[in-house]
């Protein structure tokens, strides 16, 4: 059987015909998880790459879940618990002793290990590092020292260095012998007699030069060192900007205690820009396989939130409850202001949340931005203030004041517009300069402002000129 | 000076301090091109990184950019070139000669001259690739084959093959000796005969292991390959799945034709993430640098649909306009029903469209999604009825039916939040079926259901049972 034969080599092989493969692989496993012996169910788990068999854990459920858990748990994989979403690996490590945790985590790469230590208790974590062998704790807990979402945090503290008078070939024994490396790496490190950073030398490069060349020859062009503290979100920029597969991270000191690599970035810059997402859709860390009273609580603050601003704009409209009484086509209306109002406000905001994301807007275009917005608000708003205008004129023609109505309507139209673009550049960097993530909050201040604004424009130009 | 000092050996140290360099660096560029003479830019330029420099041109308007452009253009560096935005990217190009284009592109790697390429009108295309050598033309062609988006223009054509029977010291060799490599790479691919992957090796692996050792020994456990015809989107997923850092790409007789790496598809990740997130927001491919009639182009058309869409939500109020005219505490609470049920609707959008692009949806759990949205709308559905009926009932305790009129609030808002919930997840899931990208439609359907299901419910109940 093709199963039985790569569980032996272990070769995953992905390619166009594996996804239905992994699919059908998956269907077996729910049949065996359902009336098969535990020991066909081991036998079949050797076929799934780690990551695969991660994923099939994230979608069963109940019963299932709980006996595939208990299994794979028994000769757990590092690979496999580090691949586990959050929820997952804390049920699989609360179902193990300290030290049977701490024998997986001992195997991980220092950063994976910091990464499954980080969400647990403190009491849990101490207990668990006492069982960790000396040299990987200190490694662990020089992660763990640093605040969390910070560089510090994602490095890697195994990395390899050499002297910048080391030759290529001294290089190339160096890595033969030395056992202590991390399992994959693409550059190395020259440092100096103070451990601080001098140079990174791809290994390409090392491969392709002779063996008496001098590391200092071939040093890369471009050295980027990232201090621990640094805010975890801003190193994919880095690696982005400058090409990078390695950084170095220093310590307040300078010295180098650690890298990080181009893979780990991915998962940052991945994770960074789903939170940004999510955060801009009014919703928090939220995934597709959490709860449904995870799910609700979670989006019970920004409903809360939207119930208040609904209501201020509902105040607005109430003031205006005498003019309302005497032209009901107010109120079918001016739901139309608002809306567009609202519409342009979010597609102002969400180019200046990127913008600020990507540090695209600086202190030297953010003056061009700000007008850019204003005159762009105006020109679209001056087109739909003649669309809304003319389709109001002839909606309601049968009353006698029609070609004010279509009037007022088109004046409101263009002062909401120029208050969206407006607002939807001013708010995030407000936000970003009080020190709060833009993407949090901007969208909700933005709409109550276009709906307060619209309402506000229309009924009260109509409550003037109309009445 | 420093600055002279760093032109010397080139070496761009990017640390902690620099990013305050990097600003004062510009802004005596900016002097520089006000004032200074094209000797005194030309000789300051030399302290750019070539990421830093792309960055300053996007930076500065009008006089000043052309003044730059033109001074870089006379000995334009690859990097710069590639590095700058596409419309920057274009005026450069514009204003050299065909044969200028070629010899630059000739020093990228095809993946990169690809990009640079794939935008141009045909007939610029052809003039310009008819003065690139034969070899580096025909690699380049290889990429443009394709179609745009997928794999294969995203693939570098130059990659290092071996033997699956070559030793270790044989390839070490083959490495120092061979001339035409790319510049960087961090895996090699072991092919047979017929130039089909057999495997994968890290340059690390190599290094590690003794000359004698057969790379048939130290191949890769987990073999990645691409189709060329794989939409980029999809080529992040798999990095990030099964942490890869090279990914060979095969034709369609599975013959390793190129490979794609990790930094490479860091940047299709963000251009992907990118557009989703402006999708999301109602803009398309805007940027912040874009000028006012781009940018008010680009948003007219949702402003567009929108517009029609309000005007939908009209109609409905309009349909009841006899009911508002009667009471006008209706026109003053039937906003808040629609806005609660339009921020939860893009609450469960923004979950959905999310958990599609990452591929976390998938037929194994989509009916759990269905329920659980309903269970959540329902929830949170009776929350804000008690929250919004109470409010009404205080607000407007002088109307003798305030009770009644808080009980239609809150019956509304419980169907207004369960259709949010539903039509969240169906929508993005329906457009997907249709193969229309979930991102840039959803919202502006999701919300106009809730509009119109909010209004219909509020006003209907309240036309049955208030009058």
């Amino acid at each position: 059987m093709q199963t039985s034969k790569e569980s032996q080599d272990a070769i995953h092989r992905i390619d166009p015909e594996s996804s239905e493969e992994i699919s059908s692989r998956f269907d077996v496993l729910v049949g065996l998880l359902e009336n098969g012996t535990d020991q066909a169910i081991t036998s079949h788990l050797q076929g799934f790459h780690h990551s695969d068999l991660a994923d099939a854990v994230g979608l069963i459920t109940g019963n299932l879940r709980r006996r595939l858990l208990g299994l794979v748990k028994i000769e757990l994989d590092p690979d496999l618990l580090f691949e586990l979403e959050d929820h997952l690996r804390h049920e699989v490590t609360d179902s193990l002793s300290p030290k049977e945790v701490a024998d997986v985590i001992t195997e991980m790469d220092s950063d994976e290990a910091v990464q499954v230590l980080e969400d647990m208790d403190e009491h849990e974590r101490v207990e668990i590092l006492s069982e960790v062998p000396d040299e990987e704790r200190e490694d662990i807990e020089v992660g763990l020292a640093y605040p969390e979402d910070t560089a510090g945090r994602r490095m890697q503290t195994d990395f390899v260095s050499v002297g910048t008078n080391w030759t290529v070939g001294q290089t190339i024994d160096y890595l033969r012998d030395e056992e202590d490396l991390p399992d994959e790496f693409f550059d190395l490190f020259v440092i100096d007699q103070d451990s601080k950073p001098q140079g990174v030398i791809s290994l390409s490069r090392i491969l392709r030069s002779p063996r008496p060349t001098l590391m200092s020859e071939i040093t890369d062009e471009t050295q980027v060192i990232v201090p621990a503290e640094m805010p975890q979100e801003e190193v994919p920029l880095l690696f982005e900007k400058y090409d990078l597969t390695t950084a170095g991270v220093v310590n307040a000191q300078g010295q180098l205690i650690g890298m990080i690599t181009v893979d780990d970035v991915m998962e940052v810059a991945r994770e960074e820009f789903e939170e940004d997402v999510l955060r801009l859709g009014g919703v928090g860390e939220e995934n597709v396989d959490d709860g449904v009273i995870q799910a609700s609580t979670k989006r019970f603050t920004w409903l809360l939130v939207n119930l208040g601003t609904a209501i201020l704009a509902s105040i607005v409209i109430g003031m205006f409850d005498a003019t309302l009484e005497q032209m009901v086509a107010l109120a079918v209306l001016m739901p139309i202001v608002a809306s567009m109002g609202g519409n342009a406000g979010t597609q102002t905001l969400t180019i200046t949340v990127r913008a600020l994301a990507m540090k695209d807007l600086t202190k030297y275009n953010t003056f061009r931005t700000f007008r850019k917005e204003l005159i762009v608000g105006f020109l679209n708003g001056c087109v739909f203030a003649c669309l809304a205008g003319i389709i109001t004129v002839f909606w309601f023609s049968h009353l006698g004041n029609a070609n004010l109505l279509g009037a007022i309507i088109a004046v409101a139209m263009i002062i909401n517009l120029v208050v969206a673009g407006v607002s939807g550049v001013a708010l995030p960097i407000l936000l970003e300069k009080l020190k709060v993530d833009p993407a949090v909050a901007s969208g909700v201040f933005v709409t109550t402002i276009t709906d307060v604004v619209g309402f506000l424009a229309f009924l009260g130009l109509a409550s003037i000129f109309l009445l």
